[in-house]
């Protein structure tokens, strides 16, 4: 199995739902960086469950131990560990999960594939297991801003509620508003009864978010295999839930001509340009190709957009086999759910993002391996 | 920069569009699997322009030669390297180009990034370099041939005009008689008129193609880092172009509830499954998660959806900058380019997720690494 | 920092001397593997200082948890993650050693490489880093054995005291039986002696230890860059302290010919040869080449000797440099250290082995890489 | 198989002996290289046989042709390939070779493992695979001597001939000086009139290379599992022939005591110093660590030795075994060999050493990864 990602910035991620803890072995990160379990708690609060009427009513604290890699307040290089210990974990009785897999739900091809499968609160196909994302997404944000880069998710469509365009430099404080992190106030208030309308009837709704990169320099990405934007579609679809990625205009692109949709240069303005923090004198006058141009960045906002399905976990009978017997069965799957994930997938994917960012930004050179203070200004 | 891509089965791609070659290493493929240049011309011929009125009318004849890998018609395990070698390199004058970016293309962030840009055909950034992927894809497909699975792209929109929906045991036959590469004929019609028109106004069109997998076993992919979905959509999404990728439902789970789109299982009926070389005796009444359930295949047919941008190479002209002046400039490509580059995609979207799926068939252990008579039936 | 080694079975090491905790995250083991925390602290025990006159008389109780990775008592495919916390994390005053890093460790080269460095107890750069190993190395012996693989290390030569040949199928027992490891009795008294001679001088010595592995199968290994004898170089020049690594008949070839060294090969009569658990039918009649041959095992023994240095920690008076002020300094070790650390690297020897091995066995697919009752017997 | 080593800085392998074509493609170098075939000619020049009378006698031209990743007479940033076609493919009958194993080779475990061996003149096992090296060597030692690091190997023992110390900055002249890349013109003598011997006799010897290198800085490498000398060992122990690799004193350290070889820092005085280039103000007395502590470089000369076994080929008759039959066989291996390969494994040290000091160069941020423009001075 593989649990690490990353080439200079790695993350390797471990635990299950109902195991002992959940966590994330850092590495690649430069010494020199401040850093305190203060900067990853803010995070993994923004993730966790119970803090709203839309989100699951389970109460996790997840509180974060950093285990290693801090030395003197600063990160030393050295591989950075941090670990949430599961509280409660046998307070349910899980077990009749165990040969009748959950629709929608990875039960079945785990079961198949590895043979001996934890189904205590989906083990370690849990969403609970992007504790580890945010582990990693709060030390690489932290390395970001302090370059000047910015990550912000925000959620953008919930069924068929779909928020209206929001200046890019307000999305984060207006996100941060609202239990949807939704940063079009009115679509936010429709998308809450929405979800709560679901969540009434045991049933879900899926939805959009995206995420938007302020402050990157021209440079990110390299032109084959190395994509920016290819990095990026894998980090995201490798969050569960997830089933469609698009960069800038995405499938939109389909029914468009060259000449509507090319994005022509131009020598940029401070003024007018979107952002303060200018890593280039030359911009673009739209952005449908989202800040990636040949798989390098080009110092545009990077703008990426998820596909979250419905939640899985309804309340509903459904139709589902048994695996030892290999005949029929009906499955009633009992629990709290998220009626709608996508507010709790908002520090996920600026998680991924973040992470992935960081590593191009070391793989690059723009920051120094090694050392924080080597990193040229 | 990053050229090799994989695991066990790696592609590592070299050359540029107008250099001495173009050509890919392909490493990890098992002993004893019969292989001829034949096998990899069948694939660049269904790649290479000139074949239709609507592909670019260059011509290139793109001869591959086998220099290492095959002993007595057979792979040895040893890496099989094949190379095209490029004819009339120095046909055009491409100089105009060289400070002047072309919009939608990559000219400029390579510039930026290595300064050292070989601009001529678009240099490595062109959509020739895909002969590498055809190159290993065609040893995917051979290797993934032999254990009972088929990969096949097809064209499912242009524009506005959408294929209808055809029964997947047809695709690849009806998808192969015409030049649009379309299964759904009457559409398929359409869409090479609307193209036709585009090219005449020196304009360009994108569109969407599909691609399915047949026959794969319940076990492929790996759930947190290592996900099929995830590795299929890093893939698809470094094919040049490439603004969007789906798997399943895609992007419509955002307006769905869990009730509707969650795919129930049953014991699978072989007289009323999708298809004969049936791998598990568990299917899902519905596949909306597309063939991936956690990250690893179900057993039922693979699914992803990739958008493709209109050629950014358009006649008109338009708006760019003086890389070394740093003033507005204005620039007009000149040359003969593809007005819809969908058709060319399908054998590289077959070829890359051919690739991803025989190396997860080699990692998971379906596949023996080493040689292919030790492989279990 | 590169704190993740191998490719199908990975070991991620983490934490420092005197941090909080020291562990593992240890990937790609299939599941199904029966373990407990005990079949890890066994061989921490083994490890660990404090057991006898010859090492040092620090007491560390290294307790291992398991924090992910077990699911009713078997490994169940996903990440297992062994923690030691340390105790007793801030007894001794190590700032003089701040700014002066003591000759043969590698404080100067942190310190000017990271410029943040945890000097106390030596950090992450402390022999007690080999914990991480040593967790990898029970997990990966455990796989091995199932497969009727062992991996022994024992110390062969002290100073100038060289033990004598000892058939390779009593060496395991007899190692065992003394506090240096060394299958012969004789020298490991006087071995014993020469250490307690150099400790009471507070000085340090040097010396070799062997690893040995019976019944591994013919095929481990590949022949360019994926070479057995190469890993296994690289795994066990990464033990702090080695300085050289020899396959087989390692420095002697150099004096000899080809026609005193070439292993013959011959038909195995079980009778005569060296394993009951024979593996192939042909075998050598020699073993100069240490059982790898072109770089993949050949089913007979796998030999390796490492050199290992003097413990660079000694209580004499030290020329040194001042990193802030740049000018000649003193320095004098304080604390208890290993006079000869060859003992307690018989442990860690064994487990980089026992890691390379279970990889090369994942890889060529002698065991399956996902679920371990998957195995072709 | 794996064929593609490195992390940044990447060399892809690939071809036989005796099939169309060796060569490598080599990634990760920056743009702005000056590079063209004379430089790659002039190091496989070195590598080829039949220069001298202790080589074989056989006629390789060896020419190198490049077909992609330079752009108007400097490297663009994209891959490398470097190949040179093998001329009069089938000179010889080989087939007496396919089912009776050379000792002392790998035709037994490539056979066994791969079932489809290319025994031609050794196949992909054959010392002629080592073209790649040098073609990678090549590229690799041409950006370290931009960055005043040159990598120099030499040949320091053959049979029990050993060569005099010589002084380090004198090393590279004096060795070209004698076809056995021998610094000690006395030694040189011996070992030629040495081997002459071992030649008539249809016989072959060992013998030890070193290799050092000048001008490196303090921080190459990191400290766990990317350690310097854990990488030069691995690298090394892959040329074929290698049983043993030190690191300075190697294994001459296991009778030493630490207060005899610790090596004590100092304030370097340019007069006194090893090196014109220096890269830091601290240097030790001595430096039997072999300029490499804690896994990372200390700025002091980097020594390596590596053992080199006598060539297996021999022109005695031998015992093997058939390989169809399982039954014992003799053989007599025809052709003409090198009888020491010590001389021309110099080339190839120096290769691989090169090649992982780049790939650390860029690692550790001392070379700009995109662009030898934007490398910090």
């Amino acid at each position: 199995m593989t649990n690490t990602a990353g080439k200079i910035f790695t993350i390797t991620s471990f635990g299950a739902s109902h195991g002992k803890a959940i966590g994330a072995v850092v590495d690649g990160c430069p010494a020199n960086l401040e850093l305190s379990e203060k900067d990853i708690q803010k995070e993994l609060d923004r993730r966790k469950p119970g803090t709203s009427s839309i989100t699951s009513p389970r109460k996790e604290k997840d509180e974060v131990q950093i285990l290693s890699g801090i030395f003197e307040g600063k990160t030393d290089g050295t591989p950075i560990t941090g670990v949430v210990f599961n509280e409660d974990q046998r307070s349910k009785d899980y077990s009749y999960l165990k040969n009748t897999p959950r629709p929608g739900h990875g039960d079945f091809t785990w079961s198949e594939k590895y043979g001996n499968y934890d189904y205590n609160g989906g083990g370690r196909g849990s969403g609970r297991v992007t504790i580890s994302h945010v582990i990693g997404g709060a030390i690489a944000k932290k390395l970001l801003n302090q370059q000047g880069i910015k990550v912000i998710s925000h959620v953008v469509q919930v069924g068929n509620i779909k928020a209206k365009t929001v200046n890019m430099n307000l999305i984060e404080e207006k996100a941060s508003q609202n239990p949807i992190h939704c940063a079009d106030h009115n679509a936010a208030e429709d998308m809450e009864n929405l979800i709560l309308d679901y969540k009434n009837k045991g049933d879900s709704i899926g939805g959009v978010v995206e995420t938007i990169t302020l402050g990157d320099p021209v440079g990110l990405g390299e032109p084959i295999f190395g994509k920016l934007d290819g990095d990026l579609a894998k980090g995201l679809m490798d969050i569960g839930s997830v089933k469609g990625v698009e960069i800038g205009m995405g499938f939109d692109v389909a029914s468009h001509t060259g000449s509507e949709i090319n994005d022509e240069f131009y020598i940029k303005n401070k003024e007018n340009s979107y952002e303060k923090i200018e890593k280039n004198d030359i911009g673009t006058t739209t952005n449908t190709s989202g800040g990636i141009l040949g798989g390098i960045s080009d110092g545009m906002p990077i703008v990426t957009k998820i596909a979250v399905k419905p939640t899985p976990s309804i309340s509903m009978v459904q139709n589902t086999v048994d695996l030892e017997t290999r005949k029929a069965r009906k499955i009633e799957i009992k629990g709290r759910h998220d009626p709608c994930i996508c507010p709790r997938i908002v520090p996920v994917s600026e998680s991924v993002t973040a992470i992935i960012l960081a590593d191009h930004m070391l793989r690059s050179g723009f920051i120094n391996s090694s050392n924080l203070e080597k990193t040229p200004k």
